[in-house]
């Protein structure tokens, strides 16, 4: 195990970053490919939350949360810790003293692929944490991982100071060196979806505003009048 | 793969419909036998919905949504759209633009054994969610399911035209022949509910209410004082 | 089986019990040796509840609850009912008649290794459940479990009388025995805690307060300035 | 819950079950347009057992196994037990009494949506199971469920006399009524792949025997020679 | 956390263990009243072994297999290691190694809810292991746990000294105390069993050998004759 | 998302991956400082299989197997296949076509985060398979992924032309770049493996040949000589 802490990271430029975080997830999810999105079973641990950041990644090991430490020095003002675990575990790792200590050096907010304790401090703090579990269990300080190296959380590959968004609908990694064309990518996505949302909202159907019959026909769809001739249909 | 789309469905009236959302899902569950309950991995994106209507049932593939632009021509007004997916799957197959379309249509809610995005919108818009997962992952439209043919959602049989309740407890299938007769089971329950529940609540106990006493001695439970003869018991 | 109720035992003062459910679940739990907490899997039906008391526990079977109505009986006011399953099983065992019967008695909340419904009336009732699932599935009364005997409920071994302490971090288990050592415990870590706080909130490091700097680099951190240099470091 | 035993069904002649068995899962499943299949959470407890037979439906509750000894003096010579439960449950519903039982009346194996126990005894009876889990964890006969009525299996709906499939890639529905069409399918499916399998054993590709080049080009694929290519490609 | 080993614990005699061995997992459990089971994620690592011993508990924390090495200074020949983990862990603890060092100690087998590792090694030299995961991922020896005290593995809480005995359906507690009562026991049912078997084996009815038609019959289950009957007898 | 299929990727040398190959995962883990491991849910369709090869990597979507068509044409012989899923799927995307087709390319074996068909097939053929599930659910060929790109699958980042090793522990990620290195770490640890071995084989303990006690004493670890001083001990 490489048991390094790198000081010094690249981070977008905040002007591309927080234009992300006004897109939220499912915007630029959309706008860069459908790539980039941890697994689903990232949750914020209070609704309504939406956050974007630079990734101070930090790589633990099962019931150990000492890298978390290390990382709060490396960090930067407007920095989303995200930490990776080296192997499944939903252990507490994170509490209230964590979060004050973070706040203290305006870090927005945690991604962890484990989980969090005093969520209900956290959530009176209005610290924002997606996690996969919220957990009591508390951790030792054992074990040596690594701060700011490339980590994998929650099924995603993560390089320090690529973009992380965090809303409702789950977490996204933007890479650094593409955000700034994501985000244009982005916006102009949403003034494309403003003019279907209008014309949806009036009763137009998406099959005549994306011109579908054509090709459903030619896929097979085939309609039927009622059940009775689908019973039929099947033999 | 039936690639089908059935325009015209039978459904339940709307004086019994409403008389089920009225009662809600584990009071109907009860009063039609304990059956059509979808699975428990099924949950609300946001508290305190309760809705029901007839069962506007659609097919999909997994990371696909095409079908569903397919159903929403097929609604009627009150239609509770029904989704479920050919294999095991939690992307993201609903967010706000369809949401948007839905709400033109007057369908009043989805039921989606897949995933669902935009949560906090649908939650601004008030349009109700039932699904196994919140995940920004988008889908294609490549691939044709079946609109209005009978499915399986979430370990429960669903025909179009069933009638669909959906609260805080969960989903609850009732098939529209019967639907008549488990309302009046049902409204018969709450009011047998209700007296129990003042007996119950100024502190007489169901062993008596019930009469379960002499059942349990029969099958076999045995008072004991304390700890002390229970470690006796043991031996 | 033990089909055995125990009318009987021991508990825990109030003054102690009062104590515990002040500092909550993961201030007592690091308090008695991070030990007796409940698997992650139990949630609060609602937010921000908070109680503390006396094990009251029953045992059921998969489908069945009938032991429930012979624990209510067996209550003291301030109890705490703990139910754990002879497998696992997520069914409804639970709902808003036997919330009245258990309020009626003055039993404080419920921790159930199983499923639970009428959520909604439960929350407005404002009477907590920890549960592993919300399921609308109606349970039958047929087998004879057990009351007030040693059970595992969620991983974690329960005697009668023990103290539970259920808010949103999970649920945790105090031994009767040490509960007032335990107590002690965390009121100092309490004390101790404030002044951490108000250190990492000045923007103190953790690394400086608990001094680990020398034991970090004894253990192998090594800082670098970049990711180049970790390039390097890693062939 | 309807609490009924059904005498007579129809099913299938043993030629197309026979058909049927000899073309396994994988095959008859793509023959059928990918339909019927049970979740791939359904298991055989042995490997390289095969069979096909007619299903003798069975419902079951959570911890009860009453039915399947009703289901037994119903069933005939060949069929297959396909057991559902009424809700997720893992107890070891069937052991190696049931299975002598089930031999004696020539069932020729059991699917159910359980656990099961004995498997020892099973696999050196060679009596096939697939089931959702191994556990030694016993039942009671208490409540009454179904038997040769339509249920939910894995995900998968199933009438009484639907052939079912069984093999080490899962277990398949097909509906007694479309079977000889499935069959017929499924042969000329074989023929076809014989001679695919062919050209790709002597090296031919995919791309090239489907045609698939132009289409790949039209969606969108693009050839890099390296990876360096790539990095300047993302950007 | 007690962090303790305790030398000396009591242990049932050879000959009840060797009897329990004998009868197997499914029917002791059924003897001792259907309780001691653990959870039936507990796999054996290859089929048809089968092993009865005295328990030889040990606590470890996640990613830390620091007090295997403690107990098997403390093992007595014949000992059966039971590892239960501080939280849910699934890392490799035991490998081939340790393996060489149990069986250099004739400790017959092991139980952990964890993972393991070399498996292809320990079936090769017959050393059987239950576990919830196979997993090559090592551990640390940081954090001291306890040895030979009580715990709770895979939902069971197992007291050193207890019998425990596993195969191809689950692993089982037997309690201490109890064990030369619940040979007995077992040794009843088995006989009785077997004369059920050749009834059964016959093809005589459950339904007849038990007596369940009037009980059936009561309890509301209708016979009808075929499905069109059914159909009339929902509505 | 990138659409591309890369033609030309670097590999480690032939020799260096045999004798990974014979070192087998569990051994290669250690020696790289138990980084690169699949996640456990990663299992053989049969045992004492054991390969490395160079990692040909495919991005395939839910439920379409396109992709895995165009891998075969860029591998080389003695590539493994290492495909990734850009959602949770469990569908069938190989069976026996593909696999004929992947042996007629001398390709050794497949790695897949999603499931596989015809498992019997593949068995008696001797081709070799890690998935995550075994499921006969067939997939279409729509959506365009890429081939030869890094990509995560099951946890683990994979460059092509990483060095993939798989065996019945699981599955092993090696850097190209490192793997010579890590050759000779882990043929070290091999060597210092069998003193141990030896040592651990005559009855030496761990504690010993390790120097454990005097650090377990440090770390708190106190020696009881039986339960009644644990009894004690706690209060």
């Amino acid at each position: 195990m490489k048991t390094v802490a790198v000081r010094n990271i690249k981070r977008a430029d905040d002007k591309t970053i927080a234009g992300l975080e006004k897109l939220g997830v499912a915007t630029v999810h959309e706008a860069q490919g459908r790539t980039g999105l941890l697994l689903p079973y990232m949750r914020p641990i209070y609704p309504r939350a939406r956050i974007a950041g630079s990734a101070l990644t930090v790589l633990v090991h099962p019931g150990d949360n000492w890298m978390i430490h290390v990382a709060i020095e490396l960090s930067q003002p407007g920095d989303i810790m995200v930490v990776g675990c080296a192997t499944d575990n939903a252990d507490g790792f994170f509490g209230d003293l964590l979060a004050e200590s973070c706040r203290a050096h305006d870090i927005k907010g945690l991604v962890i692929d484990g989980g969090v304790r005093d969520t209900r401090d956290l959530t009176e703090m209005g610290f924002p944490v997606w996690s996969r579990a919220i957990n009591a269990k508390g951790t030792v300080k054992e074990t040596v991982g690594a701060v700011n190296v490339p980590i994998v959380c929650a099924g995603q590959y993560v390089n320090p100071g690529d973009v992380v968004i965090a809303d409702d609908d789950g977490v996204l990694i933007v890479e650094r060196d593409t955000a700034a064309k994501v985000l244009a990518a982005g916006i102009n996505r949403e003034i494309n979806e403003e003019s279907k949302r209008e014309r949806l909202a009036r009763g137009e159907l998406g099959l005549d505003i994306y011109n579908m019959r054509p090709q459903l026909e030619k896929k097979g769809l085939v309609y039927l009048d009622n059940l009775d001739e689908y019973a039929k249909y099947e033999k």
